[in-house]
């Protein structure tokens, strides 16, 4: 299982340093959607030059002109762009034609879409080439907000995903067990007081 | 009824370009999603430094971190930032409680809501200014897309709304008829070989 660090961070001052502290721990560097929106494709360009041996993961969230918004962020350097998996099929299969073009690759996030394990299958035969299991900050800021529907939904799709959503060294041990290909930590990296030793444990917490 | 430009650009200099030979013909000037995510926030500052008496639309197309996304977005100037209708119901109240923040407007944006018109009562509810019956560009390539589908969601929902999707010298009257609140052109304006003329037509055509 490959290990994710999703920066969700303004800056792209604040995503090189953050990236400089975990990359050696981490398989792919996210930049999540409020970055790029905040700084522009240009902050993807900056974290791809600084670690061109890392999968750089453009958290675009495209919701429409797919194609073109995959296209952009490819040009830009990333290796992984996400298309939301509430998006129409035609913007889905529009990005998964810009990733081959780039030989490239899409990954849809399943984020706000009620039956996941219908359109993992769905978007992976369109061409994603994994989805993400995916519970928004703000889904996991409400009460009673539980992990394991994703782990389960990853489970029963048995199509390759991610888990993103509340992956910590408390939980990444039962993302793994569920079968998942890469575990997506955000906060429990970028919010600790030492994102490289959080990172670090995590790396080794995955067997 | 309020005419919109809708700028799918991929630079703050064509935005710039193309805001300037528009703007008397408009009421609002919408900075799209692809060129926000190509070029950054600060595409936002440039358009509302450059039309400080228009009102300033920034297509954040937000699906998560709803409070935050839209705080950005007011602090670079925009007067509305719209929120995808298929995100959750606290993302759309985050943005709401940015927007009471900064005396400014959420508008729902929902393309790919299956039931536009439960969802747009429901969003209106939560507090959007407006929602924006919208067909994505890609939704809008498939064959047999007909605007009047958004026209008849409107008109049902009985909640402020605008019309994005087809908007043209042709449509224009009909989005009118159907009680829309605002007409959103986008390649009806921006490819058009004259851009200005297009937009004087669009606005000469609204009653």
């Amino acid at each position: 299982m490959k290990l994710q660090v999703a920066m969700d961070l303004l800056t792209v001052e604040d995503a090189l340093e953050l990236a400089g502290q975990v990359a050696e721990y981490v398989d792919i560097i996210e930049l999540g959607t409020p970055l790029i929106k905040a700084a522009g494709l240009s902050a993807v360009t900056a974290i791809k030059a600084a670690h061109p041996d890392k999968i750089v993961f453009a958290d675009m969230k495209t919701m429409d002109a797919g194609e073109l918004e995959a296209d952009i962020a490819f040009k830009a350097g990333a290796d992984l762009v996400t298309i939301l998996g509430t998006a129409d099929d035609s913007t889905i299969a529009g990005g998964v034609k810009a990733a081959k073009a780039h030989n490239k690759g899409i990954v849809v996030d399943l984020i706000g879409v009620a039956d996941k394990v219908t359109r993992a299958k769905e978007v992976r035969a369109l061409g994603a080439k994994f989805v993400e299991m995916h519970a928004g900050l703000d889904e996991q800021a409400q009460p009673g907000y539980d992990l394991r529907g994703l782990l389960r939904a990853g489970e029963e799709a048995r199509v390759p995903f991610s888990v993103a959503g509340g992956v910590n060294l408390s939980t990444i041990e039962a993302v793994q067990r569920a079968g998942a290909d890469v575990a997506v930590a955000g906060g429990a990296i970028y919010g600790a007081a030492d994102p490289a030793l959080a990172a670090k444990e995590l790396r080794a917490a995955i067997i």
